[in-house]
């Protein structure tokens, strides 16, 4: 006979399905601006934190990361991959699955589809450090790449940075139209573009978010000008680039986990000392912003694991009623805990 | 409306119940040889597998570890916790599930609980050590500890290394009963004993798993004599030992990932250039394993992924007919891959 498994051994397990009636249910900009307070949250207590660059096994095709944290209280961590090519095969270039544990217990409490929330995350964590570093009244973005992240950028950069025009690019327009179809309705005024050049026009905010595997130059130097923030995203692991070096020479440069973010961001191009702001430091004040209008700012984000923990904790505490989630027997919870054997043996059919 | 996921986004998942209706489907003896085959076959192409010590997170009150590896051609990890006062609150000290995913398309392909299968593959492990490195012939072995892991080592133990007697002690006589119990009608000789030096008696293979996280003494040096195998499974992290420096001096030892058990195992006592024979090595013929009989051999093992993705590997192979998992909706899989945001769009209520 099957046993029932104690309350213990159940793990809330949030399927993709479950993740999308919830964002339904909260409202896509009111949750990324929940995600958002609890990124900087977290932020701001960054050096309580167990801070580790992510776990990658590399291959041809892409990688493999697993991204481990713990506020001492409770530990978090991320499965995601990156396969640029899964696009040409239909499949998503990042999928990823999370997990949180209660530090006491080493007992999972909460397993989750990642793939949407990881696309809410970092455009929440872009639109955070977009409304902290961009200049004053920043109205217009441009977004250099139409892909899956491209929507969720632009929504967040509105719910959160007060953006109101989007400027579209990428090197194939039927992303494009993709896109701008689905901003339709949604406040933003949308321009599709059909250079980088023209998307960059008049934008306070330059995003980059393209997936190939390689150096790549989407932003050359006489593309930017002054008084500009550059919120590069795509930028992401060793040999992943989108910007030319020359522009780094002249930005300000804001990372999250510098230890990471030398060996995958954009600042992988650079010396291992050049100079670099952790953003988490401007959050608290300990570090300064932007103090010039003229300046160029550049958010060199690869992504951290405390912004998926910071999501995480968000879906925990919207997820129960009604409940957005199914339980999962996931945990072997025999009656007396030594006794593994015999709640095997009692299993017996 | 829902969207149905398509193939590609659901994971097989394999709950505690699948996994207990899978041992009993397969034979706990015939399931305990499989996976130790596929741990020999794994062991003998070492060099081939991405090798990481794991990923802890410590806490005070115990630890939470990711581990993990890949072939190239699959990767695998597995999440586990160990927390020794766990059983005080009714909870397993070590509970764990683990995944594989395609290392071409970074896609999940096999969830599963892994406290039941952790305990299957570490045994598996032992016993195959100790048909490697145990004098020849042995028949008897001393289990020191009736914990969790105790019946599973036994039966390992007789199904892999020929093993006819076992002979338990732990303090708690309570546990000892219950192990007893376990193993009536196993074909195993089990003798209750009362003190560690009893347990020891005749025995050529003595299997030390205990589960204090201190630096404690189950084994003495005067209580080994010569001709004799040491399984330590217990000294598992650090500050967590079983066994007298002294031992450690007269021993032959064996460890899966040197790297790792400088750290976790028995070793961690000793001098960081203490010689020890990494044991695939043994199996490969690149290193001798027991050369006398006289000779004292210590397995120090502390549990590596490569035994995991050997375990894993065995289920993904075995739960296919009947069915011992079920779908999990687990990655969001929009038709067009790019277009994530119109998935999400489109399963508005």
């Amino acid at each position: 006979m099957p046993l029932t498994p104690s309350e213990k051994a159940l793990v809330p397990f949030v399927s993709v399905d479950h993740m999308m009636q919830l964002v339904h249910h909260i409202g896509l900009a009111d949750m990324l601006r929940g995600i958002a307070d609890n990124i900087e949250e977290d932020f701001r207590r960054w050096p309580l934190f167990d801070k580790t660059p992510r776990v990658a096994s590399h291959s041809e095709q892409g990688v493999i990361e697993l991204m481990p944290t713990s506020d001492g209280d409770v530990y978090g961590f991320k499965y995601v991959n990156g396969h640029p090519s899964n696009t040409r095969d239909g499949l998503q270039t990042v999928t990823a699955f999370g997990l949180l544990a209660d530090v006491a217990t080493g007992y999972p409490v909460l397993l989750t589809e990642m793939t949407l929330l990881t696309a809410l995350r970092t455009a929440a964590t872009s639109a955070l450090a977009a409304r902290v570093l961009a200049p004053k009244n920043s109205k217009v973005m441009a977004m250099i790449g139409s892909g899956a992240q491209s929507e969720f950028q632009s929504l967040a950069m509105q719910a959160i940075a007060g953006i109101e025009e989007v400027r579209l690019y990428d090197i194939d327009p039927a992303a494009t139209t993709k896109c701008a179809a689905n901003l339709k309705g949604t406040g933003l005024r949308v321009v599709e573009c059909t250079t980088a050049e023209e998307a960059i026009l008049s934008a306070q905010i330059i995003t980059t978010c393209t997936a190939d595997k390689q150096y790549a130059t989407i932003l050359t130097d006489n593309m930017i000008g002054a008084g500009v923030h550059i919120n590069a995203i795509g930028g992401d692991c060793p040999g992943k680039t989108e910007l030319a070096p020359a522009i780094l020479h002249r930005a300000d440069i804001f990372v999250e986990f510098p230890e990471q973010t030398r060996i995958e961001g954009e600042i992988q191009q650079l010396d291992d000392d050049h100079p670099v702001t952790e953003f988490w430091e401007v959050l608290t004040g300990a570090a300064t912003g932007r103090i010039d209008p003229a300046q160029i700012t550049l958010f060199d984000s690869v992504g951290f694991a405390i912004e998926d923990f910071s999501a995480l904790r968000y879906v925990r505490t919207h997820i129960e009623a009604p409940p957005f989630y199914h339980p999962l027997d996931l945990l072997a919870d025999p009656d007396d805990p030594r006794d593994l054997y015999g709640m095997l043996a009692r299993a017996k059919p």
